[in-house]
C-alpha cells in the first residue's frame, strides 16, 4: 500500500485549524458555531475530493464511505471529531478525522479489493464545551441520547441543542433513525493523539488502547457566608473558598492513592467563586469534579469516600456542601481480535508500540456500546493536550495513518 | 439635643439604595457609574435641604458644611462613602454619610453654639471595586494619590480614573489643592457599621475603635501545565489549581495562628482559573490575597512566611508561582482624647459600649495620616457585611447618630 502523504495531512489539519474563534490563543471550535460549521464544510470538501460518498444524520454525524465489494455486509468505521474545548490544540480529534480520510484514500488508491464498506466518520461534538455533555453524536448513535434529551441540553445563551439542530436545518423527524444496534457496524477503529506522555517517554510510535476510561462528572456547590475580608475575624468566618480548596486537595489525594483500578484521575477544572472580589470572603463556590477510571465501581468508591469528608468540612467550617452527578459513562474494553491485527502490523513493520490505557474518553467509548472498537494512539509532545501547546509530529501521525489503512483493509476483508 | 429621626435615616439609606445596578441581588453602586452619580445627586439634595454649604473637590470628595462661630479654626469632619463592592449591603459607608448629615441637622436644630465648622463628607470610592485601589478620595486628601497616579488606575474597560474624572467635568487643574496637611483638620469622626459580630455577640450598642487595621494586597499567579483531565495521569500533572488551593489553605493557617499582633485576617477573595473547563487541568490560576493587621510588620512577616512555602510547592508540583504587591496601607491608631469624649457620652447615657479593633479599613485610615481620627461603630446583624444580608437596625444606627452629634458638638468647641 502507498504511504500516507504528509502534505495532505498538513493540508487537512492546518486547513481545519483556520476555522478557529481564538486564533490568538490556541484553537477553539465549538459545536455549531460559525467556525465549526465552516470546518464541517472544509472536511466534506476533502471527503468529496477523495471520491467518498457523503451522508449526514440528524445530529450532524458525517459519514464518508468507500464502497466495498459487498455493501450488504456490516461496514467498518473509522473516525473522530472536529470540535474542541476552549483554547485547545489542533490535533485532538482532527488527527483521526483527517487521518481517517487519508487512510481511505490509501486503500482506494492501492487498488487492493475489500469486501465491506469503510466509512470515515465525523462524530458530532465529542467535547462537552457547548452543552456540558460529551460525545453527542456517538452518544446518539449508541441510543443513549434521545430527541427529548436534546431539548434539555442548554448552552450558556439558553439555546437547546434541539433548537440549534432545527435552525441549522437538520431533519429531526429522522432522529429515531440515528441509533445503531449491535451487529450494524462490524468494527470501528479510531486514530487519536495520546494526550499523555507515555509513548514519548518510552520512545514508542504507536499506542494500542486496551481500555478507554470513562468520566463521571459532578457539580459541587459550597455555601459559606459572604462577608467582609477585614471585619470578619479568622474565627468568625465561613469561607466557601477555603472549604472548596480542602475538597479539591482531598480529591487529589484520594485519586493519587486509589488502588481499586489500573488508572484513576480526578480533576477540579471549572471553579466559580462568588462574589469574586479581593476584599470579600467568598460566600459561594461552585466547581466541577471530573473522575476517570478503567473501572466503573472504582469511580463510585472514590466519590463516595470524598463525599464522606464533606460532613467533617461542613462541621468544622460552618458551610453547606451540595452536589449533583452531571454525567456518568461506562469504561470500554477494546476488541482483542482487532487490537491483535494492529499489533501484528506493528510487529511485522518494526514499529515500536505499546499497549496503553486511555485516560481520555473518545467517541469510541460510546461506539463501543454497539460495536467492537479498537484505538490507535500516536505520540503527543510532552503529553500535553487540551492546550495551545498540544502537538504531534506529522511524521508520527503519518505512521498512525499507515497502520490505520492496513488495519481497516484487513478488517474490511473479514 | 434632639434625638436622631429614624424616618430621616431610613429616607436617606433606603433612598440611596434605589441607585443600585443589581437590585435583584444586594446593592452595587460602583464609582462614577450612572447609579453612583445619581446617588451623589441624591445625597447633595439632602445636604442642601438641611441648609448645609456644599463644595466638591477635584476627585469628587463632597463637603457639606455647618458653619461655626469661628470658621478660621481648623474644622471638624465626619463622613464616609456611598460606593459599594459588588452585591453588597446598604449600610457600609452609607450609614456614616446619612448619619453624619443627620448629626449636623441635630446640632443645627439644637441651637447650641459651636466654634469650629463641622463638615459632613462623602469620600470618593472607599471600595476598590472599580480601580482596584481603595480610599481614592481620602487617599488623595492624604497626599498619597497624585494626579499622575490617576492616569495609572485603569478599570476593566480600559478607562483611567483620570479620563473618567475629566469626562465628568472635574477640574483636574485643581487636583493639587486636594491634599490636606497636618493641622488643616482638627478632628475627623467616622460613624460606620461594625462589619463584624462582636457588638451583637456581647450585647453592646456602640463600638469605639482603638486601631484601624490596614490591608496589604497581593496578586498571585500560579503557572502549571494546562492539559487533558483524563489523558494526564495523577503523577504527570502540574495542576495550577491544586497548587493555588494549597497556598490558600497555608495562608489561612498562618493567619489563624499569627501571634505577632492583636488582630490578623487573610483572605483569598478573587480567583480566576484558566481555562476553567470541566475536562481540562487548570494551566494557570490568578488570585488575590488580602491581609489585614493592626501592625504593619506583622503583615510583612505573615506574607514572607507564606512566600517561603512557595519554593516547596513549586518543587513538589512542578509549577511556577509569581506574585506582586498591589497595595499596602498603614494601620492607624485612633486619637485617645477624642475616643475618651465618645466613651464619656456612652457612660453618662448608659449606652453599652466596648473598645474594638476595626478589621475593616475605612476612609479614616487615610484621614488619620493628616488628622486625629475617631470611629464609632454600630452593630451589624450576624456580623455580615459586603453581602446582600448586611443589616443594621435603624434604632441602633440612631443611637450612633445621637452619640456622633454629641461628640461633634463637644469637639467643635475645643
Amino acid at each position: 500500500m502507498k504511504k500516507a502523504d504528509i502534505g495532505r495531512l498538513k493540508y487537512g489539519i492546518e486547513g481545519l485549524n483556520t476555522f478557529n474563534s481564538t486564533p490568538e490563543f490556541g484553537t477553539t471550535r465549538v459545536l455549531f458555531t460559525d467556525e465549526e460549521v465552516a470546518g464541517r464544510q472544509f472536511i466534506k470538501k476533502i471527503m468529496s475530493d477523495n471520491g467518498l460518498e457523503i451522508t449526514e444524520d440528524s445530529i450532524g454525524n458525517i459519514f464518508a464511505t468507500l464502497k466495498g465489494s459487498d455493501s450488504s455486509l456490516p461496514p467498518v468505521w473509522t473516525g473522530s471529531h472536529i470540535d474542541t474545548v476552549l483554547n485547545a490544540g489542533m490535533f485532538d480529534g482532527m488527527a483521526g478525522v483527517v487521518g481517517g480520510i487519508e487512510a481511505l484514500r490509501l486503500i482506494k488508491e492501492s487498488g487492493i479489493p475489500h469486501r465491506r464498506d469503510i466509512s470515515a466518520v465525523v462524530y458530532t461534538s465529542e467535547e462537552p464545551t457547548r452543552f456540558g455533555l460529551s460525545c453527542l453524536g456517538s452518544r446518539a448513535l449508541s441510543g443513549k441520547l434521545s430527541l427529548d434529551d436534546t431539548k434539555n441540553l442548554i448552552d450558556k445563551d439558553g439555546k437547546s441543542l434541539y433548537e440549534v439542530l432545527n435552525s441549522l436545518g437538520y431533519d429531526l423527524s429522522k432522529f429515531g433513525d440515528i441509533p445503531k444496534k449491535s451487529g450494524d457496524v462490524f468494527a470501528a477503529v479510531e486514530l487519536h493523539i495520546e494526550q499523555g506522555p507515555k509513548l514519548e517517554q518510552h520512545g514508542k510510535k504507536i499506542g494500542i488502547v486496551k481500555t478507554i476510561c470513562a468520566p463521571t462528572n459532578y457539580e459541587v456547590s459550597v455555601y459559606g457566608v459572604q462577608s467582609h475580608a477585614g471585619g470578619t475575624s479568622m474565627g468568625d468566618r465561613h469561607d466557601a473558598y477555603c472549604a472548596a480548596c480542602e475538597i479539591a486537595l482531598t480529591l487529589e489525594k484520594l485519586a493519587r492513592k486509589n488502588t481499586n483500578s489500573d488508572y484513576t484521575t480526578a480533576t477540579v477544572g471549572r471553579v466559580n467563586v462568588i462574589p469574586n472580589a479581593m476584599n470579600v470572603i467568598p460566600g459561594q463556590v461552585d466547581f466541577t469534579i471530573d473522575i476517570r477510571d478503567t473501572d466503573y465501581q472504582s469511580k463510585n468508591i472514590l466519590f463516595d469516600t470524598l463525599a464522606k469528608s464533606f460532613a467533617d468540612i461542613e462541621q468544622k467550617r460552618g458551610v453547606k456542601i451540595e452536589y449533583k452527578k452531571l454525567n456518568e459513562d461506562m469504561p470500554i474494553k477494546c476488541d482483542a481480535a482487532f487490537t491483535e491485527i494492529i499489533e501484528g502490523y506493528c510487529k511485522n513493520n518494526s514499529v515500536p508500540y505499546e499497549y496503553l490505557i486511555s485516560g481520555a474518553y473518545h467517541d469510541s467509548m460510546m461506539v463501543g456500546l454497539f460495536a467492537p472498537v479498537a484505538m490507535i494512539f500516536v505520540p503527543s509532545k510532552n503529553g500535553i493536550s487540551h492546550s495551545p501547546e498540544e502537538w504531534t509530529d506529522f511524521e508520527d501521525l503519518a505512521t498512525g495513518v499507515d497502520l490505520l489503512a492496513e488495519a481497516l483493509l484487513e478488517i474490511s476483508n473479514k
